[in-house]
């Protein structure tokens, strides 16, 4: 077997980075098979050279510069698991720079910046890798780029945060209210002091444009996404969506229209019971990628966890060593055309509303005249509750997201309506 | 754009070859910004040349000789499609000797001769792919043998083939016969005019041992695996599952025990309704991987049907063809151990018995005693009717398959059991 070496340099080294050195480590037997080559860390930049870490490496590899780590001649791979936009971007530009191929996990820097990172790697030639950035340990990437490359995927509907998915599981199962779910999940460590990344749905934002990008073969970036978070969503919303057949869930979509045009939404939405996406419960993570030829796929899993992400890390690793040992390179950007987003207003759906009404005659027909105004049209409604509790549930057919929208402005403004306390959209076949 | 062409001979046009034509037309550029290069179909080997196919291609690439198709040095890239041992086995080390690749959904092959195909492939240093031997288009292949590389995978769990799948659902969800679900299945295309290669288990062997030999580093062959088929099932055996939280499935199991022996198996068996591959139905497939590290991975979708399996041929072929514009090879073999097979006896699991017996004072204590005495203790039992219809049913707890079977031969023989009905494992977590 061969007895060469290459040498990875790690940025960060947090849960997925310890996790990423431990595993080098135990594996580094079936690694060298698999490679060709030994695997070793030789440097490590961290934030703080004081902490322990509970890794088999000796305290000189670490330094506290991570530039150093890019510039060191004995570097041949970069491993960059900082995250954040910078200075985790200018760190794999300097890589390329030095001809070193990149294995990172950071989906903000691929959602904002991956054209250009795209571009500095094709230019050299060099292999950059990022199975960790979505879905944690779930293959998702390399199937997407490189197994379905014989097919045209329509569709991509994905759980992709852990953290929401817990918290909304929380919601449904033990009927806790949003922020006890919060609390909850906080305490497990599923979700960060601050949540906002996880429950504003920027998190699943970032995924949604970097899955569509590969899916439609055009750039997509993080602003291009719809996104609506799940702090509004209410155990009432998700009671009656129980009652309806449906179970609430954050969802990444990403859709190619009929004139190829690209969509991209995160929102929480009602899906049928019996989606496979229904029964993703507490952290886990699910794609959902319809194809025009091969149907329904699904691919799940643990989406986050440094033991998880860490496979799909070293995976990457072992990927772009046999490269270099072959003097070969993987696949580079497929983003090969150019494509237009189509504006959230020009999407039609169902959807969902709650209203607080006033109780007395004539009340549903002047709810019923404004959607029908609209052309929004009514599926199914019905009455809870009489006098000050009185609400409307109301859920509708496909309708335009404009038109829907100027509706649901027109209901506030309307004085038989008091509240309207809820909309959510759902997403079934009609 | 490079102008490069390289032409593919195909043995075989049935349904899925078909498709790969059709596919490789419809995509043809999407596919040389893939590859790097065209692919075109040079020649196709199909055993009737009379026959009308609806195939965007010329007649005059229509020959009866498959070795005619090796042999044209028009050809770069071998795919095989005619699936079984002969002339297939041949035929795809004849491209090998010419040097050329080869792309193949063969499951009975790999199965079989894999160690013999990969020894030539290696010897030459060319690519060997079968993304559609396994689960149809659902990649599988690539994820466990180029994603997973971090991780060490501890199980395989699946539902891998379609037909018994859709009898076992029709059975389930209409109360049908296994003779009556078959005839559905045979009406609707699903399960051949002699459907053994399906219902006793063969084809799900076939795809465990292959599906094992990726995820366990060591060659596994059909013959390895224990195998049971689904033709014994009675709706009565679904019906009791339901009462007791089960359903039914024929499962191909893979596992690598704690003294790095696999253990290979397809049976009928009976799994929790709250475990994901409970909700796979109809002929849809879905395998389960469970690793060290990154936890429960689940892959599903259509594990059949000419299209779906056409677009991971056609993936296949698209990287095969960017290995050879860059003069690279994709991995090759990663049986890199040697490996005992477990012998079945050793298993141990849950099972589920059905008896038809006398009902008189002392019956229960004397089957009890067959079971204490082979260390078999039971978990639950229940009996049904009384008089001539007397049955009891079991649920063991975890029991060595050696002395569960010894337990049942004893059990036959004793006089109060009238009937062994049914005998089924039991997949749960005790």
């Amino acid at each position: 077997m061969s007895e060469r070496v290459l040498r990875v340099g790690m940025l960060g080294c947090g849960n997925v980075g310890a996790a990423v050195i431990r595993l080098l480590h135990e594996h580094r037997d079936d690694i060298q098979r698999r490679a060709g080559c030994h695997l070793e860390v030789a440097r490590v930049a961290v934030r703080d050279l004081a902490k322990r870490r509970d890794v088999p490496l000796d305290a000189s590899r670490f330094v506290s510069d991570p530039m150093e780590v890019v510039e060191d001649l004995d570097v041949d791979i970069v491993c960059e698991l900082i995250g954040g936009n910078e200075p985790a971007g200018s760190l794999v530009l300097a890589a390329f720079d030095r001809d070193k191929p990149v294995v990172t996990a950071n989906k903000e820097l691929l959602a904002t910046r991956g054209r250009e990172l795209f571009d500095a790697s094709d230019a050299k030639g060099l292999d950059l890798y990022f199975e960790a950035a979505v879905g944690g340990g779930i293959p998702l990437i390399r199937p997407l780029k490189e197994s379905l490359t014989g097919e045209r995927v329509r569709r991509v509907l994905g759980i992709v945060n852990g953290t929401t998915n817990y918290i909304l599981t929380r919601m449904t199962d033990d009927g806790s209210s949003f922020d006890d779910a919060l609390r909850e999940a906080q305490r497990l460590g599923y979700a960060e002091a601050d949540p906002g990344a996880d429950v504003d749905g920027h998190d699943a934002a970032a995924k949604c444009s970097i899955l569509a990008s590969i899916a439609f073969n055009a750039r997509v970036v993080a602003s291009d996404v719809f996104r609506e978070g799940i702090s509004r969503v209410t155990t009432e919303d998700i009671e009656f969506a129980r009652r309806l057949g449906y179970v609430v869930k954050l969802l990444a979509i990403a859709e190619l229209d009929d004139t190829e045009r690209i969509a991209v939404r995160v929102h929480p939405a009602m899906i049928p019971a019996t989606h496979p996406l229904a029964s993703v419960r507490d952290a886990f993570n699910a794609v959902f990628v319809e194809g025009e030829k091969v149907g329904e796929l699904m691919f799940y899993g643990r989406g986050a966890g440094g033991d998880a992400t860490a496979t799909a890390v070293v995976g990457d690793l072992i990927t772009v060593a046999r490269n270099l040992v072959a003097d070969a390179r993987g696949i580079g950007c497929t983003c090969f055309y150019e494509r237009t987003i189509r504006p959230m207003v020009e999407m039609t759906g169902q959807y969902y509303i709650l209203l607080r009404v006033e109780d007395r005659p004539g009340v549903l027909a002047e709810i019923a005249r404004v959607l029908g105004d609209n052309a929004v049209s009514i599926k199914s409604v019905w009455q809870e509750g009489t006098g000050r509790d009185a609400q409307l549930v109301f859920v509708t057919h496909r309708a335009r997201e404009g038109a829907f929208q100027q509706a649901v402005a027109e209901l506030h403004a309307l004085q038989a309506v008091e509240e309207v306390r809820s909309v959510l959209r759902v997403e079934a076949e009609e």
